[in-house]
């Protein structure tokens, strides 16, 4: 069983949508290259007859890890050559500079072509924002690139952006990340009017710095489900859906969530496991303990979209595991299938 | 029983030491005024003996809710008048201009006077800042304050700053935190050299922006015990004693973690309550749960330092019952043993 973070309508999910889709998988990224990347793609043909998988790699790794598989799918499935990897700490512009050839490179190369509709890799971040904007370039009235990804909040989840693709945002920046966070928000939630919210240190008007004074007047005058400023507390409460910060911001405040939700994690194994008795207990709890996990289970959101740019690049967890990357396939097909770039440029050309 | 964040000395918890500490408390502050910081007080002097309270507020509510118990600790505990009180929503600058005999700036002017070694409030945290700097001034070679507080980490916890005193910082300033961070740290907890760690959006030498960089290069010139940039994951990886970041970042990640622990804290409500069958598994692993909960009771990790002030100012969560704020008092008592500002002026002074 995958998960699915986000309300599936039938179009993912059945064969009611004829339209096929193609998407360019980076097999030789993240931390399990082709020994998770190959199985989740194929997990993801099995679930979406719709789907088309470019795995793109190197043809001998591939052809060892895929068997007899390749033959199972009715010419759904394409094998893409590219003969260098980036590694996961090769510096960003090295990656765009020397791997010409990468399978990152050749996966973004095919959404450029136009052969795939989006692309997915669990590689370099860095490389991959890098090469993803050299190859792509960035929609036409905006100016920056962002990662967005899906939070788990009160009753469902929120989108978040920007997680890290940039160190810094200009108000103009921000107010760019609100348009295309409420019109990925609202494409996939299939929700009319996003909830905006920007992130700040208190929700009064007087609070924060000069940058987010000015992107909440912007905000304020832009046409969006505005709702003012916000704190760290709310992007959980369920009063957004979409949660706008800067790179910088939104990467800490990410990284200290997974930080403190593996501490819990760590504290409830000890604590259930601390004598026999506890042993027992955890048994006795083991069905709700189950529930609560599956609920934060970090693979169920796996998947960031890099908004903004004129393709559709999907970023995977470097550590994902099969589920976890299969999941991050299924967020490029419901990306593709909304056709998000090109939604965000006619939302922007109505509103200038 | 009242839970202590950081490892007791003898010097806080039994009667080994002679020399007394007079701590103002703000009794009007926090949601809950005096019905919290009263009974909090009291405890408080129950606990340490060589503790002396001078309990700010108005007269009359004070008298009221002390009834008999004024009389109890043989002249340790003290009522000083004040005639107005800082509401929570108030503009800071209102509090300094027109708030002059206000419970929060008559506690402080009694750290300024040298009647007492430290204030506590619950507060509206803005006013509190404005008003501590207004009256108490930063130290010699200190540009801004820092709100420092204790926050929970694998095999114990760590040290954050700064935590929302400003909007923003410099790199001068982010070393300074770093400075002030490490003798705190170190005096309260005995490290010898505490580790410190900037936070950043990755761990490489080339990650973020200009300012975590240029600090990022004074950090490692300053001879502190810095071990380099962390992630947000790492603030609890038990790696690091201070996580040294702007108050932008420090606020926004300090309150996306109580946000996330929160929602979990929820879920396992919703979980452990569905039916009949999950609600006996609550009562099975009920002293599993218990203990979880309590080595994350934000309860034990109440009172944040205001650090870099000329006199010490500690602020108490505003929503904070009385286990909470005789928390805050008792990190009042262990900064006053400690002479904190006297040991960040002498450090400063010997590096300079």
């Amino acid at each position: 069983m995958i998960h699915s973070a986000v309300p599936q309508g039938p179009s993912t999910s059945g064969y009611a949508v004829a339209k096929s889709f193609t998407i360019a998988v980076d097999a030789m990224g993240g931390d399990h290259g082709v020994g998770v990347c190959v199985p989740a793609a194929l997990a993801a043909l099995e679930c979406l007859p719709q789907l088309e998988v470019m795995l793109v790699g190197e043809p001998e790794a591939l052809r060892l890890t895929l068997g007899d598989s390749a033959n199972r799918f009715n010419g759904r499935l394409h094998v893409v050559p590219a003969s260098q990897v980036v590694a996961m700490h090769e510096h960003p512009r090295d990656a765009v500079r020397h791997k010409k050839d990468s399978s990152m490179r050749v996966a973004i190369d095919q959404v450029k072509s136009g052969r795939a509709q989006a692309c997915v890799s669990a590689g370099n971040t860095g490389a991959l924002m890098a090469t993803a904007h050299f190859v792509l370039k960035t929609l036409p009235g905006i100016e920056r690139a962002a990662i967005m990804s899906v939070i788990p909040a009160e009753g469902g989840h929120t989108h978040m952006l920007d997680l890290g693709a940039n160190a810094g945002a200009t108000a103009v920046q921000l107010l760019q990340f609100g348009v295309m966070g409420s019109i990925v928000a609202g494409e996939l939630t299939r929700l009319p009017r996003p909830r905006v919210g920007l992130l700040n240190i208190g929700a009064e008007d007087i609070k924060g710095h000069e940058i987010v004074q000015a992107a909440h007047r912007l905000l304020q005058a832009s046409g969006l489900n505005y709702i003012g400023f916000i704190e760290g507390t709310d992007i959980f409460s369920g009063k957004v859906d979409v949660v706008v910060t800067d790179g910088f911001t939104g990467n800490v405040a990410l990284k200290s969530m997974e930080g403190i939700a593996g501490l819990i994690s760590l504290a409830m194994k000890q604590e259930f496991s601390r004598n026999i008795g506890r042993k027992l207990m955890a048994l006795c709890a083991r069905p709700a303990l189950m529930a609560v996990r599956e609920r934060f289970d970090p693979r169920r959101y796996n998947g960031a979209s890099m908004v903004g740019l004129a393709g559709i690049v999907i970023k995977s967890h470097g550590g994902a595991d099969r589920i976890a990357f299969t999941q991050a396939i299924r967020t490029a097909v419901r990306e593709a299938e909304q056709d998000v770039p090109r939604r965000i440029v006619e939302v922007l050309r109505a509103q200038s």
